[in-house]
């Protein structure tokens, strides 16, 4: 018997993995949450029939959520951190000594168990006596937060649990809840497919709506649709490529990210410049 | 009944694209030739079962292709293209009213009829007057060679017909070819899977041992395997980021390529840059 987790990318498109083993699956309160072991790119965690990460490149997805934005303010103390339940984005963060507290705002506690138990490469730094985390929506908990300097949205799609994410509130409260020198980072999905693009332009647009400087920057994620994702950079007063010489001398270890590649990346392809602006 | 094309990107991973037909199918003397019409990405063509482009995302790779190249020099007049049969590279090389020659260089006429016939998005420039099409092996055609500003390679894999064309005897008679300002551009595959990777790195070692001026990007093509796509770059004297300012003043239309990009392609993952050095 051969087992294959197939995902569909569009109506027309199909991408298939190889599977060993089902390792986990659970239908929580929120999703359906499965974990697989595959020969090509070891485990990997879907929700709701979604890939959301392999252990062969979320390094990139994670290191772009975080090291962009620390690259630009290296002074970053207090870090928010919505979704995420995998716990590679803390994993990336808990790389600052300068970082001195991350909360971390997942709804769904059976994906942050799941992730402890099977997916240790990610789940890795979520024992960090700097990090606190609250199992609760985070669209309610970032009403009241207040004196951040990062806020990282790795939320699921907009038809998810994470639909109040997409919300122009959210985004306003997000801007509330910075410092002055406050940035926030989210992922937009892929420019390719159609629908995935449409959500995209929406997502982005929210994100203009509230911040003064925004930004766009892309990735090669090879698991996720297309290969090409997009995120999304708001800030009260740091340009996004204004990188921090200090940065560097912190000698944080990357597999994907470098400073070079950080100025590269908000280099988009017409097409998908012209869809954002 | 369902139609889908299915192509093992690995052994344990695969893409599958939704077909509504198969227009052309033929053996030719060198190689299997199959074009499809699909919802998602219009025509495609494969050699050997392998993707080789689709009109949805062909525009990435052929941009990427010429007009790295000539913004560094948009006073290229002289264009050797190897392979390139589907007509794309030719069809952005056209743009250029500097152009006075282009000789294509593509092993088999089959690929070139066919394309004519059933590709027209990539094929609308093969009656330009000012190019020729030579059918021919490109290694025995680049001997003799002389005196051209830009080369490009256009390539099928190491194991397919192209084999000549990732020998370090080609590279070399194609430095002898070109003028003192000479750039050569290749493929040089998906830096992601390991068996692509190897490649990679094979043929990027031939480049590198050619050319005093060599370097690598990259772009996102989704159609081909993980989505992420290097190209080599060796010149004798221009380097591959000082684009010209006469390049803008073209006024060409490009749906991927600009120059801010261009500048951004370049920079490397860490653990691609690592692979290459």
């Amino acid at each position: 018997m051969e087992l294959w987790f197939t995902e569909n990318h569009s109506e027309y498109a199909r991408m298939s993995i190889k599977v060993d083993k089902h390792i986990y699956g659970a239908q929580s309160e929120f999703q359906r949450i499965d974990i697989y072991e595959s020969p090509e790119f070891g485990r990997f965690l879907t929700l709701d029939g979604l890939m959301m990460m392999t252990e062969k490149d979320e390094f990139a997805y994670h290191e772009m959520m975080v090291h962009v934005p620390m690259a630009v303010n290296p002074g970053i103390e207090r870090v928010l951190i919505i979704g995420a339940g995998d716990g590679g984005v803390v994993r990336e963060a808990a790389k600052y000594r300068g970082i001195t507290k991350m909360d971390m705002v997942e709804i769904d506690e059976q994906v942050v168990d799941a992730c402890r138990k099977y997916l240790t490469q990610t789940s890795s730094a979520l024992d960090d006596p700097r990090l606190d985390i609250h199992f609760q929506d985070g669209l309610r908990f970032v009403r009241h937060a207040r004196d951040y300097d990062l806020i990282i949205v790795d939320s699921t799609d907009a038809d998810g649990p994470g639909e109040g994410l997409f919300t122009r509130e959210f985004y306003g409260n997000c801007y509330n809840a910075m410092r002055d020198n406050g940035i926030l980072v989210n992922q937009l999905g892929s420019p390719y497919y159609a629908a995935d693009a449409a959500a995209m332009v929406r997502a982005y647009g929210k994100l203009r709506h509230v911040f003064g400087i925004h930004a766009a920057y892309q990735a090669h994620i090879p698991t996720y649709p297309s290969g090409h994702w997009i995120f999304g950079y708001g800030a009260k007063n740091l340009q996004p490529t204004a990188i921090s010489p200090d940065w560097e001398k912190l000698e944080i270890q990357t597999k994907y990210y470098n400073t070079e590649l950080h100025k590269g990346c908000f280099a988009l392809p017409n097409y998908v410049r012209d869809m954002l602006t």
